[in-house]
């Protein structure tokens, strides 16, 4: 073990996009987009649309005599062929960049745009999967700048994509350095309308990209910084934010750690949580980060064994005042600490609830382990199928 | 104040070049140079490319089809008209990137070489001062691919160039975001052959960019994060490394902590430490980390009293033994520890030691108050022109 805690891990690469962070700072997108072109395509999502944000930011680019197109027909879980469609229709109106506003999904849109304005065949082409022939985004991928408007994805400071196949009835991702936002604008005050559940279901989503960043075999320097950084950001103000949607210095610190969380999982992904979660999410219309919370606390039953030393600083990092106990009693405080977490941001919840039975079990664990594969194998404990399975037993 | 202990600056730029960090990682140069251009500028210390770095990297390149041209006639402190006679050779080869390799000069001059193949008049013109019209770069700057063959001065994560003016006897700084390397390879290996007495002074440049940063009234929720790192793995690793260079465990470190910290300052730049030594630095050619470590503990004993919060936390990051005492007790021991950490790699000095004697302070406090004024200015603690002649005088 180094003095990470990772065990020697050496060779890494690490990367964070150019960060506008601030209340107030959409309001200064012209001074940003300098250099971009002269006509932008703003993806947004439908809700702020209706609010006036698209047309606030296409009338400050017109200022400086940049046009614009609004999409803002984005719905949840954007389809790949709803994007193949809008970049036909981006390329004919000879968009130069990409503004993408909303929470993930129209932010996963934009991405897919910005790939499929001069790209071929489908955007689901591009996506990471073993059963086909995976195309790269080209030099000719457009610039895209990030504009989240709900705080949990981190999407604005990671190269993933993830786009539903409506057709096939499956989700999968384009990973590519080239849709890494050119900047993210993290205004704060964008994210002050969030209902309370809303809050919730992203913050914990914040919290779970950091904490299985933190744990994964393929954490290194960089990654340990960011993880532990934006879990206790998380904790401090998670539970605030909830309580009182109105604060905006918890609202200012979950936008940075939710940044930072998806910095941390840019380059090394997620670990057993999310690739139990996916699976149930596809599968029942979940929210993401509801998924995530009905099996994190199963998942660290059965993990905190399998590194001491990293369970027991989340642990302490949640609640400072154990410090004084002995490693392994950290350790195994840690779902429990968890738990208390998600008691105090009301989001008690099981996959029952989202209408996952014992039936489902089989396919949710095929799914996990076919297409999540590559996370699974980075979690600190192997888990075999069999292990999975009672896992999802114990989440209903 | 907020958590950040920043008093609420919420409002803050942050980027991180990418880094490819690790042993070896410079002999894939090959892999990262993709799709910048079919001839490389290689700007060289001549020291490594009298080892053969330079020309093992051309070699590299020339297996992907990459002609390159190699500079290796750098001196300490690049003359900017140096600067201007080798970017036109580079423009005459019609190179489309520039790979600088070296410590902090080959990486200045490399930035340099990166504005001026393209740019106009003298790099010079370009150097951030008032006393004449400062050109910016263009877009036409070309890419750069930093590879720091020392740990200390950060500049393969900064966007800054100093240049040296051998007809004013004068430094600038040019300062761009075009001039951030679009890639960092941070190799430890390229960094064990370092002597122990240049590991201390740049190990200790590398410790006060980060502290420096941690007290600057610009500091932000990115750079305080980054800043405490730094100091933390510099405390930890450079006793070691100047005791043992052989151990590739501290230098990887080390080389980490540095790049950290240039992260710190390339947005929000230095304090009082940087710019009380850069005149003296610039009067007396003195290593830059010899410089700094003359006058930081005289200006920690002037500082502490600032910002005791802050104070307080550098010196538990430097002795984590001492958390129980009180706020007080803590930022007041600052001073002592930082010097404790001098003796342990031997680098106690005065700037007597570089010559400098009661004659020569009215001139470096002159030059500290006209070039160094911006950073000063960041300090937490507001010192008159008569306070800085102090300090200058105790430092001697
Ligand atoms: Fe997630
Ligand atoms: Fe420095």
């Amino acid at each position: 073990m180094n003095r990470y805690g990772n065990g020697g891990i050496s060779l890494f690469t690490c990367f964070l996009p150019k960060v506008e962070f601030g209340a107030g700072k959409v309001n200064h997108i012209a001074d940003y987009v300098k250099g971009m072109g002269t006509k932008a395509v703003i993806a947004i999502d439908p809700y702020m649309h209706s609010i006036g944000l698209g047309d606030r930011i296409a009338s400050q680019l017109k200022k400086v005599f940049i046009e614009s197109v609004i999409f803002s027909d984005i719905e949840p879980n954007p389809s790949c062929f709803k994007v193949d469609e809008m970049a036909k229709r981006a390329k004919a109106e000879q968009c130069d960049f990409v503004i993408a506003i909303g929470g993930g999904s129209a932010i996963d849109f934009g991405k897919g745009l910005a790939v499929m304005v001069n790209g071929r065949g489908s955007s689901w082409d591009y996506t990471e999967r073993n059963d086909h022939e995976v195309l790269r985004p080209g030099s000719d991928t457009l610039p895209l700048i990030a504009i989240p408007t709900t705080s949990g994805t981190g999407s604005e400071s990671t190269p993933f994509s993830v786009l539903n196949n409506p057709a096939l009835k499956e989700k999968s991702t384009i990973v590519n350095e080239r849709i890494f936002p050119r900047i993210a604008i993290v205004d704060p005050e964008l994210m002050i309308s969030m209902p309370s559940k809303i809050t919730a279901s992203t913050g914990f989503d914040a919290f779970a990209h950091a904490l299985e960043s933190f744990i994964s075999l393929k954490a290194n320097p960089f990654t340990t910084m960011v993880s532990k950084e934006a879990m206790s950001i998380v904790v401090r103000n998670l539970p605030e934010a909830v309580a009182n949607g109105g604060n905006v210095k918890a609202r200012e610190n979950l936008a940075w750690a939710s940044t930072l969380a998806g910095a941390a999982i840019a380059h090394i992904g997620v670990t057993l949580p999310h690739s139990l979660a996916q699976p149930v999410g596809g599968m029942f219309g979940v929210p993401h980060g509801d998924s995530i919370a009905a099996c994190m606390v199963n998942v660290l039953e059965v993990s905190w064994q399998s590194d001491l030393e990293k369970f027991a600083a989340i642990s302490t990092i949640i609640d400072p005042s154990i410090s004084s106990l002995t490693l392994r009693q950290r350790a195994e405080k840690c779902p429990e600490l968890v738990s208390r977490l998600l008691s105090d941001i009301n989001l008690h919840v099981k996959f029952s609830t989202f209408g996952m039975t014992e039936n489902d079990i089989d396919k949710a664990t095929s799914i996990a382990l076919t297409g999540y594969y590559f996370d699974i194998e980075c979690h600190p404990k192997k888990v075999t199928r069999e292990e999975i399975r009672q896992i999802y037993k114990a989440c209903l």
